[in-house]
């Protein structure tokens, strides 16, 4: 199960922290941006090359101290195709760098439709009887609202190809609870998320209890965690929020139990630290932004771990 | 507005029918894909650029006779990059031959993200003050599980360079219930959603009445349909289900007010319509695939008359 070997490195390591590769040019440092815009021009593959060298030093400079990356596909859509390309090359690299992979891809479509995208971002694709793996995620990110026959084809290649999922349950956005708090038969939706997800990971319960089909429950409703932590014994919580969104270590401490059952992400905190004034002094050259990313999963971890 | 521009085609043309550019291998013709397959082996470039291929010839055949076309991302996720080059000429052609452009793309995430999102498919890319557009989809299809501002970014876009958005509202696969029917303060959340998108649409509403914050009404929910449709008097519905889903004409024909008001998809049964029993007979040389479409979409057009 793939959540074994993800609860084992968060083990190995101490740090159940997830690096976010987020990545926007306004944090690249110059030196890297300049030599691709004087390479290329002002063009998506320019930004889309320094996006890629930008995670690559990340990637090297954290891959030791955490067990996981969760680059969004999000930022790399922005520069259409070619950022696309930038981001299976940083999928390549974390995964040849033994991190485990989550893809923030939030998709979500019926049957027919969500079977292809299993097929490109968790399973495989056929073409005349041979098998082509898509982008090498160990998890990835889906959207609840269609409902489980939306979740069954990614079900069928977690199991086929020891893949794992997060499901949403409880974001972390400041309008989360429109929808997803809204109360029926005595319980807000996102319970009721909650409870599917649970029973969709009724067949991927690994060694340590946990299931590979987990939940994304954002640090920033300390009580909503708390609660779903409670009703979802089985599910490994993936928690947004830290950080930057405002979620704190004790905030999130409910989404853990005896120590365990959550990775918690930072993305700005993390990749952009270079930039912020604690690390800034420290590492005023901006050669030494992967040594300030470093020095803030290290500073995660020692906060984490005070309240877990 | 960009509804009116929707809403002007399906009149010009009589038909409020748009496309699904859903393409499976299985769909295309031999003599298409054994050209690529030759040339570039087993391979996902092969799988993509027979896809493409094949869209062309569809699009060639139809786009005098409909309004618009709606390629669904996730077949062409399926294979990687050069599924999603594949993507963009598709998009890039229908555009080319007048169409309206539906993106099918189900995005969704917190505000800071959809703006990614949002600049890859909607609006601009800034690289260095220079902007570069991407996808240039006219619609594209949103998730609504996070809120409001989540769409937010979205609806800025739409502002600044005119584009429209379809949210899901109630879709038409068997489990869309299982969340979206629960029921809230004496209604069901696909009604809280419907409410909210007549909301997000206020500053968008065009000439005919209707907004360019469309909603996703799946024909398979009759009852459901008919009850959106009196709640939601300014939002035009995009309506996926007819035929291979099931939703027939007569269900489907209470998205419509005064004979306006929706658009209806269908993919398989006008992609594929080459190799349904009903069109084989007329169409049996592979090569009049695009015919059997374009047939297809008559045929449509007529059945959808008959009841609106």
């Amino acid at each position: 199960m793939i959540i074994d070997r993800l609860i084992e490195k968060i083990n190995a390591t101490g740090n159940p922290t997830v690096v976010g590769l987020d990545p926007r040019l306004s944090y690249i440092p110059a030196y890297i941006t300049e030599k691709y815009f004087t390479k290329y021009g002002n063009t998506k593959k320019a930004a889309a090359k320094a996006m890629l060298k930008f995670n690559k030093k990340i990637i090297d400079a954290v891959y030791d101290i955490v067990p996981a990356v969760k680059p969004q596909i999000a930022m790399y859509e922005r520069y259409g195709t070619e950022g696309i390309k930038a981001y299976e090359s940083t999928v390549e690299y974390a995964k040849l760098k033994g991190l485990i992979v989550i893809g923030d891809i939030k998709r979500s479509d019926i049957a027919s439709t969500g079977e292809a995208y299993s097929d490109g971002h968790l399973g495989c694709a056929e073409i005349n009887g041979e098998k082509f793996p898509g982008f090498p995620h160990d998890f990835i990110t889906l959207n609840p609202y269609l409902g489980s026959d939306s979740i069954t084809p990614f079900l069928k290649d977690c199991k086929e190809y020891e893949k794992g999922v997060f499901v949403l349950a409880k974001t972390s956005n400041p309008n989360s609870g429109e929808l997803q708090d809204l109360i029926c038969d005595g319980r807000p939706i996102y319970e009721h998320v909650g409870a599917l997800i649970e029973k969709w990971g009724q067949d991927f319960i690994g060694s340590y209890g946990y299931s590979s089909v987990g939940a994304v429950v954002g640090a920033t409703h300390k009580e909503q965690a708390e609660r779903l932590r409670a009703i979802m014994p089985h599910t490994f919580f993936l928690v947004p929020g830290y950080g930057a969104q405002g979620g704190t270590a004790e905030d999130l401490s409910v989404c853990f139990k005896d120590g365990i059952g959550a990775i918690v992400n930072s993305s700005r905190g993390i990749i952009a630290a270079h930039l912020k004034d604690e690390y800034k002094l420290c590492y005023n050259d901006e050669r030494n932004f992967a040594m300030a990313a470093r020095q803030a999963c290290l500073d995660m971890k020692n906060d984490l771990r005070r309240c877990i």
